[in-house]
């Protein structure tokens, strides 16, 4: 099966290389050129537009940033459906809008191409040791016979529904994310400002009804002032805007969800969008110390 | 050792018969007489105020609900320290305000006894099981002494540090908590909302970065329609006051924690204070249908 892949970053470069590394023949297309080379020495092709990626691949998929940069791969100027043929499957492992997502399929769903959102969690170190969280939305029979490619990126893979499941089950893996993140924030700043030992007040909390993956896994690093991205908040906030947007349609009252987002904003705005998100608590640096 | 025990509620009434069991002689008082039985069952004696409390034990245990309670234990009409000789101990295991620890610890160090504060975090499954984890503030001689009595009833004990300093640690743990159970009732009214299937979204975002020990324990509750009270509604509404409170001596801003409190306030005036906290999502019940 040809596979053509679109979007090599942190994330898509090491997933392609899995899909090379599991007997795929890979057509490959980045932006920037550059970053193709590791995954041409490992046998891909490059191409120089997603059209031609379109042209010579079975499944395309495409991981890139936001949901402007998947209609521009789609729809856009040299884009995928310029050439596509029936038949085709289209794979889009960014997280975007879900509203978006569906217009996306209905509109190749025209050309009889069917596309499934397939958005991720588990960050660049699941990519690269092939244990991704992969939740997938479209039609079940195009999501049963694309398993095998899940499989060779990913560890846990849920098909969630119809076309935009996919989606807003990342939206709700981030609403549960960034909350978690603002709440470690505010439990290790409350400690420090109470003049508590922060590393022995984590360990008693971190294991009982208090803890979490971010409590776990982040919170150490904070306490080594450590704040190189695993997953930056630039992107983090990125998911909540498309959060909000999905809001937008929806009757419920989620303040929390909504201050996460203006809290994201803040940081973002304050230069801390190339962080990590644990650097989140960094937003109160100033603010705590007026 | 004699030991005392007041306040045989839900949390005191295991965490004394795991003393029993681990060898210790109890003298035990309890408001509501009849709930002393089952101790004295167990061979325990039980006495008629907290002052008699004190005259017939070495180190003298308190689980009750609130601030005022312990201030009424402790310095009240047949209050414990009519009782006190130099040299007891108490031990205040109950959840309250790490200032006015501090003030009884003082007042009580005047008549040379020493008090910890020693909250725990676990449940009624952890003080049946005596799995609780206890933090604990107050004189460190003191509290490697009272070691053994901490490891009849839990299993992680940490020495959190000075008078005050355990129930610190218990605010930093309910600030987290609070905000993990206000995240889950958004995340799981978002999937709900946007048609997802609850089990399938929460089987995948609880297994990674998303994941908190409450949406583990917790949401699958949620999915049952349990709203049984493992830790209750009010009890959590209560720790948030105290962390409230709390921050007004402090400069940080908590804006996600005050809100919290506020969700948390509103819950309790809609009557779900005795509900368990995962019950925090009917807050939104009628919200969400408006």
């Amino acid at each position: 099966m040809q596979i053509g892949f679109i979007g090599l970053g942190i994330m898509g470069k090491p997933m392609a290389m899995n899909l090379i590394t599991a007997g795929f023949t890979l057509t490959v297309f980045n932006r920037t050129a550059t970053k193709c080379s590791p995954l041409v020495e490992a046998g891909a092709v490059a191409v120089s537009s997603p059209r031609e990626v379109a042209e010579r691949s079975d499944v395309i998929v495409i991981v890139v940033s936001d949901t402007t940069d998947v209609e521009a791969v789609l729809f856009g100027d040299e884009g995928i459906s310029a050439g596509l043929k029936p038949g085709q499957i289209v794979i889009d492992m960014s997280s975007i809008s879900p509203a978006e997502t569906e217009r996306f399929a209905t509109r190749l769903r025209d050309k009889r191409v069917e596309m499934l959102d397939a958005p991720v969690t588990g960050g660049e170190k699941g990519a690269i040791e092939g244990t991704l969280a992969i939740m997938v939305g479209g039609n079940p029979e195009t999501f049963t016979s694309c398993l095998p490619i899940f499989e060779a990126m990913g560890k846990t893979i849920v098909y969630a529904g119809q076309s935009g499941s996919g989606q807003k089950t990342k939206l709700v893996n981030q609403i549960l994310c960034a909350q978690h993140i603002v709440a470690m924030a505010d439990g290790l700043r409350f400690a420090r400002e109470a003049g508590l030992e922060p590393e022995t007040t984590l360990k008693v909390v971190s294991g009982g009804a208090a803890g979490s993956w971010m409590l776990s896994n982040l919170a150490p690093r904070i306490l080594e002032n450590d704040f190189a991205p695993g997953f930056r908040i630039r992107l983090q906030h990125k998911d909540l805007r498309l959060v909000c947007e999905a809001l937008k349609d929806m009757r419920g009252s989620y303040p929390a969800t909504e201050l996460a987002y203006r809290l994201f904003t803040e940081a973002v705005e304050n230069g801390l969008g190339d962080q990590g998100t644990q650097g989140f608590i960094n937003l109160f640096k100033d603010k705590d110390n007026n």
